[in-house]
């Protein structure tokens, strides 16, 4: 088949009634489908259910700092989730600190810090008359979503092949003292999967803010979310990379197990230089006594370590990595070719993105909701939710049995098809 | 034995150098015990080893809602973990909102949600002038600690047999815009076990405060935390109160499972107005995709209902109220009579509230940490760690062994008698 844009008006109303049809048919099959958030499938969930009761009523409940988890205690975590989660994170223990289940709050409550007391005793964000915060696009609306809760100006950065566009970032950051963080998915990016390039997180570790209480938010959320055993991404370490130039204090990362183990009931850290974790727990020890120890006890039980977590992602991935594949597959076979799309083909993660025609994310995704398939909304990987090319939609493939997402993904590429044949016909 | 202050000088000194050699033959035995925190006893985790293993590797694990408690999801907590935090709270499920694992947490988010966004629409409070909150002493160290880390400034209520001062408060809450909260512990109060009387509820309910965003913080820590059987009390349902005269968004009610399962491993939850829940919400909805639901699910199957919990409390006395009757039996026994020190005989809750001579408290502290006894510091149980008699001090009977706790106790009249007749010889 041709590409749309070289068909005549005539092969395109032919093309539009063909589409038409087909998703008429979609809509009386009567699906229903959500397929809006980057959710673990059961099959997933099922891999962790040993972690249920790996705590028995005659396990050993002491950590090795002595202390019985099922007590008060131990504000920054025990001993052997920090070493877990420090390994994780590839920095040493004295730079984690162990949250509560879900590194989103952790993130919230890091923006709230900021804006109340200051970061390091600097100025409080919320007394500055502006803050801005830079957002590589697309991206994680549910960061845009803290920064924009908080009154946070954001200004879109375009996310390039190798990361965020860094001759952007360093002017922005280098000239603007207004602008105080940047929001990062460095490894398998929500929803691209991007992985930043070697020389992309050098130049973030040697960034020079116009601004003391600059911060880079990296949310190393995909870390070891692999999805090939053989052709996997590394990326350098940041908080190194940020220590040798002596910019140690200029990074928060921000790791969870939410899709490791369960999400919503995982464990969650923060790394960071020793100055910004004693700033984090100036107002940590007045809002909790300690998180969750037995759950950070029956997290590093089960995965022992390192080796553990990596063998656990490799069954993560054989459950994910058709799913991906299949919907890849269909994409090529029903849009390859028409030049009314692209998409990205990540080698980790929870995303495919794909960006169609200019104009035309919203009504594809408005007509798959129609037909009984939520995707996430157009708009939701840019700040206040604006696409400005409307272009941008977010697949997440993890959710859906294998039968569902076939179908799933046939219909997606009939909406692309009819919404594009449409869009042609405007001019 | 004779009352101190009566004592002619030659025999205070005779009892100040017996108390001095009793004093160092504690200190020789070595003694290294921490009585600082309301912490429950080894004996009292135990009686919840069995959530554990309830939700084991082939237990259900959807919830009412019909959602897998270990996906994403459900914000406001799981159905039946609403309803039985609700039974606990004593208010209809639509007042109820789940948080995370502790209730310290959840007031610090509140304190902090009403600074940086203000309640439900007024004024963010860290952009107004003042900010003043009552504090009814002696009262938590830890609710004190959040106002003063946000800037808030306290002002001492005196705590009476029936609860805050209501004159005062009633004065102060309907005259300065600028008081905005007070901290309440309305029943089995920390640390004096102190239950606020019908008539005193009755008047938080009917307050008219000058500020509409006053909000009263009601720390129910203890709402089914007694000792004994046969002499329980009960107080009013504050909310249900507040809602008779149209006053059911001025509190904010707050309830954790922390001495009911594990601390720090429970479950908490803030009851309040449909209003009250919106505001919240519209925060915790960036803040996080859902609490952990797995614990909460845990706690349910493990409790089933609030019989269940009941039960499980009567346990938990089973093993207390010994402690705190040996307590008391050797403060009788050891300065009955001798009018240099006044305690509470609560009838549920953690703590046993000790009034020395004043002046005296923090020397009291003193001595039992030099002999190996960690009690909570001298003034914690004030504002700004400021007593201004110098004469309060929780004690904490709930952790130690019994024989452990019958050592302390007696240490401690030691330490009492001994800067009780140091104070006296001053004069």
């Amino acid at each position: 088949m041709k590409p749309y844009k070289e068909m005549t008006r005539e092969e395109l109303l032919r093309e539009r009634a063909a589409m038409e049809a087909k998703y008429r048919a979609f809509q009386e099959k009567g699906i229903k489908l959500d397929m809006s958030r980057g959710k673990p499938s059961k099959a997933q969930l099922d891999l962790s259910n040993g972690m249920m009761d790996v705590l028995n009523s005659s396990a050993d409940m002491v950590c090795e700092a002595g202390v019985d988890c099922r007590n008060y205690g131990i504000m920054d975590g025990i001993p052997e989730a920090r070493r877990l989660l420090a390994d994780m994170s590839e920095v040493p223990e004295k730079n984690i600190l162990i949250y509560g289940n879900s590194s989103l709050n952790v993130m919230f409550d890091t923006v709230a810090r900021a804006m109340s007391m200051g970061v390091c005793g600097h100025t409080p964000w919320a007394k500055l008359d502006e803050v801005k915060f830079l957002c590589p696009v697309p991206g994680y609306d549910r960061h845009f979503g803290i920064t924009e809760f908080f009154g946070i100006k954001m200004i879109n950065v375009p996310l390039l092949e190798t990361g965020p566009d860094m001759d952007m970032v360093e002017k922005l950051v280098s000239e603007d003292p207004a602008v105080k963080g940047i929001w990062c998915v460095p490894k398998y990016s929500n929803p691209t999967g991007t992985s930043y390039s070697d020389e992309t997180v050098l130049r973030f570790a040697r960034l020079k803010p116009a601004a003391p209480d600059f911060r880079i938010f990296w949310d190393n959320a995909y870390s070891i979310h692999h999805l090939y055993e053989d052709d996997q991404d590394v990326i350098p370490e940041l908080l190194t990379e940020c220590e040798k130039v002596g910019n140690e204090d200029m990074v928060y990362k921000f790791i969870s197990t939410s899709k490791v183990s369960f999400p919503g009931s995982g464990i969650a850290a923060m790394a960071a230089s020793e100055a910004n974790l004693a700033d984090a727990r100036r107002s940590m020890k007045y809002q909790t006594i300690g998180h969750d120890k037995l759950n950070q006890l029956r997290h590093v039980r089960f995965f022992k370590d390192m080796d553990g977590m990596h063998e656990h992602m490799r069954k993560h991935a054989a459950i994910l990595r058709p799913k991906f594949q299949a919907v890849l597959g269909t994409l090529e076979s029903g849009l390859g070719g028409l030049e009314i799309g692209t998409w990205t083909n990540p080698k980790g993660g929870y995303f495919i993105s794909f960006n169609s025609l200019d104009g035309c994310a919203k009504r594809i995704v408005s007509l798959a909701k129609e037909a009984g398939l939520v995707l996430t909304g157009a708009g939701a990987t840019y700040p206040y939710g604006k696409d400005p090319h409307d272009s941008n939609i977010r697949i997440a493939p993890s959710f859906p049995t294998s039968e569902e997402l076939q179908q799933a993904a046939e219909l997606f590429v009939v909406c692309v098809k009819l919404a594009s044949a449409e869009k042609l016909l405007e001019k």
